[in-house]
């Protein structure tokens, strides 16, 4: 569906003709400039501590091949343990080498991925373990709930990448899981999607789908880059060789690695914020340089996902202040360091409640207004990760929805002061009548899909719903709505074609 | 309660010694710039158009003694319909008069409000009809659910300031009531409090009850100003009698006036953001140059109430994209124009939900970092004002502690970077029990006071209640922990008399 057709398009959710919402737009910038959290001199006493870090306490690598790589470049490795100090120097040139801004190349030209500078990137929920919905419950995730997120979120218009394991198929065999995924993602959106952030033999599979989905030999995709795969780390400082085999064929195949820490302060990382953020960088960089040693210019992402635990429990918390202060300190980190970072918008509620609401909210501000370039789990995350909630698809889809609009781009006329306007009515008399009204009504205002803004009784006369139970109408009718975006016929049969194929040869071992 | 003493207990939600939190800072400084919605130039452009307002159309005032304050003062009044022309220059010399910055004095000296620069105050609910918890549903408004109120955002240490008409006691004589509330704000709380924005009797009243907890004269509570209230206008373009009567004697007596215009684009104001901006300055302007005619350098705020309607049904909108950029556009305008603002953290969701939450959040985020100082329905605001919800006053307080945490300044030492810890805890270890760790843990992180972190199981045998069930736990704990701020026994007593003799007096006519 045209991105023109669906906006001519108006929608309304409190009446049975619900319509699609407009696409957010594919390029978002934001106008305002990034809120920074530290003093300039701070944020180099953090990258100076993470050079410390490297060069004193180095980072394991368990791949041989990653270890030759890195001791070619420079580093200093130990065979015996892999453990890898970075000189300073390697890693700065590392970073010198780094594209500040590219360009991920979706099927529809319209929506390529702008990655860098002042653009708004958000991505879904990834890698949950459950679905959940008001209707069927929590249960474990299948192909079928890895789809229909797909859908929803297509059919919302609120994304601007499909993340990788948006959620976990366990339905599907291990070995071949990751072909259906690929598969969902070519065939249910239009858009940039991640391979998963784990394996060799999952990034070469989603390098060679790509290549069919776009009609390109591995070097033409290379040179027209289309793939991402977001990755952690084994923190504290190491990287196991699963991670690594996958990070190394992205490397290699020209393709965005997004390499994020996933530092707990107290857990994984130092309690205090500076201390994590120096680690965060330390081995968000050791991957960066990884990258650019195997292909100088090959596009980078460094991720931040440091946050804090409950230090009565040890339960992993999300959306806190401590978060946010991460966030904005990570991203103004990586903005000294001129490569783009990648951050979340997250919660630890255990249902999609006002909690969920508020924790993803307050990280999505951090994550915006720090000028993050790419949120990831901006839809349908709650616990923790543990679920992808469908009704928080939706109250996300409206948080989204209402950012993109103040992010908008404006400026005024002499009419739109409306003086005249003012001075003609009357005082105490009002405006719906005013021909300065009558001009603009019908598209003055930002429309929800979710809110309610009708008075108590009517509320309470149409059930007295929650957001929550309102978003699974929503869904269900965004879901009813989705249309499947343009695709060759060729192009969906070679896909197939593959998958039959390579499913094929992992079940023949 | 004294600050220190509080600060140094612990709290805790998930188990059944509730505790209460530590207080907000007094003075919450932002550390951020604000964030500017408009060009410089655009700003002017705006505040010229309110300046062409008030010379071209006006605004009525209805209420002869504040035309003659107003004629002396150099406008132009027509006395049959009591409209006010003001030049430009009148109003300038009336901006130059405006503090920038105040203070106004609470009963507890460490807690007066700080009125102006980077300072951040919090109000709660105003003027609500209705009560609504989760227990008892939804209710008329009563003297007890106003105290309810104050003493449960006490016990939470929330507030910068009391509201006047937290929520209206419908159970108590409309001519006297006012009387009981401000009797409530006096002995349930010890921070700056606000009078009813309508009324003369009513503002007298106010002024003579702070002189009694201040023990006070009146020309003492005008060197030392005490109280505010937030009043109204008419919009478009109208101030009535008895809203003027209370402007007028709290500016006699040098006490604060808050003027916000509430305008709804396409209703009492045109449906364009920069006309709604311009008609909001005018009228903010008008009363702002009143007050200063009467008393030069009497306290005076600016407030912003600009937001949108549903054009397909004409109900108000709250916490839209509209509201978040007439909060950042409006708080600009402030700045340019040297005088604080008011703005305010409000929604239109008619429960306590994740509607309630995420515009609420939406409209906070952009009152704090727009600089508004002065954020008004902060804590137990639903339905656009038409409920005071108790839940949603914890709800609220969450937002409000985590805010004031990512506020606080910080800087950090070469211990807190973490080197040495980060190089000493080995490759894929933890920093559980790292030196570094233990010597912090205790205090490292904040802690919520209604965000669940525990994982889907123990939330679900614990009865998997969503975050708006277990706020009505929370308040009852905060209510039963409640302990009312020192009074002197001699000016409660008077405060009482007082009270009493007004009811009499009101009573016998």
């Amino acid at each position: 569906m045209s991105g023109t057709r669906r906006r001519a398009r108006t929608h309304a959710v409190r009446s049975n003709e619900f319509t699609l919402p407009p696409r957010l737009p594919a390029k978002l910038e934001n106008p305002f400039p990034p809120v920074d959290l530290f003093q300039p001199q701070d944020v180099e006493r953090i990258v100076d501590a993470a050079y410390r870090i490297l060069e004193r306490g180095g980072v394991e690598f368990l791949s041989p091949a990653a270890q030759a790589v890195l001791r070619a470049g420079g580093c200093d490795v130990d065979a015996a343990t892999g453990l890898v100090k970075f000189p300073r120097a390697v890693v700065q040139a590392a970073c010198a080498t780094s594209p500040a801004q590219f360009v991920l190349h979706a099927r529809n030209p319209a929506r390529h991925l702008h990655v860098g500078g002042n653009v708004v990137n958000f991505g879904p929920v990834n890698g949950a373990p459950n679905a959940t919905d008001l209707e069927r419950g929590r249960r474990f995730g299948d192909i079928a709930a890895f789809r229909d997120i797909l859908k929803i979120t297509h059919a919302l218009g609120i994304l601007h990448w499909q993340g990788g394991v948006v959620i976990e198929p366990v339905d599907l065999p291990v070995p071949a899981r990751h072909l259906d995924m690929y598969q969902a993602h070519i065939e249910c959106a239009d858009i940039v999607w991640a391979g998963r952030g784990v394996g060799g033999v999952q990034a070469r599979d989603a390098i060679a789908m790509a290549c069919i989905e776009h009609g390109a030999t591995a070097s033409e995709l290379a040179a027209r880059p289309s793939l991402l795969i977001v990755t952690n780390i084994n923190s504290p400082r190491r990287v196991d060789g699963e991670i690594l085999d996958g990070i190394m064929a992205m490397a290699a195949a020209g393709q965005c690695v997004c390499a994020t820490p996933f530092t707990l302060m107290g857990a994984m990382a130092p309690i205090t914020l500076p201390g994590a953020l120096a680690q965060q960088t330390a081995e968000a960089l050791a991957i960066a340089t990884l990258v650019q040693l195997i292909r100088p210019g090959c596009p980078v992402v460094i991720g931040g996902f440091t946050s804090n635990v409950d230090m009565r429990t040890g339960s992993p918390a999300f959306g806190t202040p401590e978060y946010v202060l991460a966030t904005l300190g990570g991203a103004q980190i990586a903005r000294h360091l001129r490569l783009p970072f990648r951050s979340s918008a997250v919660n630890a509620s255990p249902c999609a409640d006002a909690q969920a609401t508020w924790e993803t909210g307050f990280s999505l501000w951090a994550s915006i207004m720090s000028h993050s370039h790419l949120i990831n789990h901006a839809a349908g995350w709650i616990e923790g990760g543990l679920s992808a909630s469908y009704e928080k698809l939706v109250i996300d889809a409206e948080m989204l929805r209402s950012w993109a609009e103040v992010l908008s781009a404006r400026s005024f006329t002499e009419d739109d002061l409306a003086v005249d306007a003012i001075c003609e009515v009357p005082p105490g008399g009002h405006f719906f009548g005013s021909p300065h009204t009558i001009a603009r009504y019908e598209h003055a205002f930002w429309r929800p899909i979710l809110s309610d803004w009708s008075n108590f009784e009517n509320w309470r006369d149409n059930g007295a719903k929650t957001a929550t139970e309102r978003a699974t109408g929503v869904w269900q009718q965004a879901l009813a709505a989705y249309e499947p975006p343009p695709l060759d016929a060729g192009v969906q049969a070679a896909v197939a074609g593959y998958v039959a194929q390579r499913k094929a040869e992992i079940a023949g071992g």
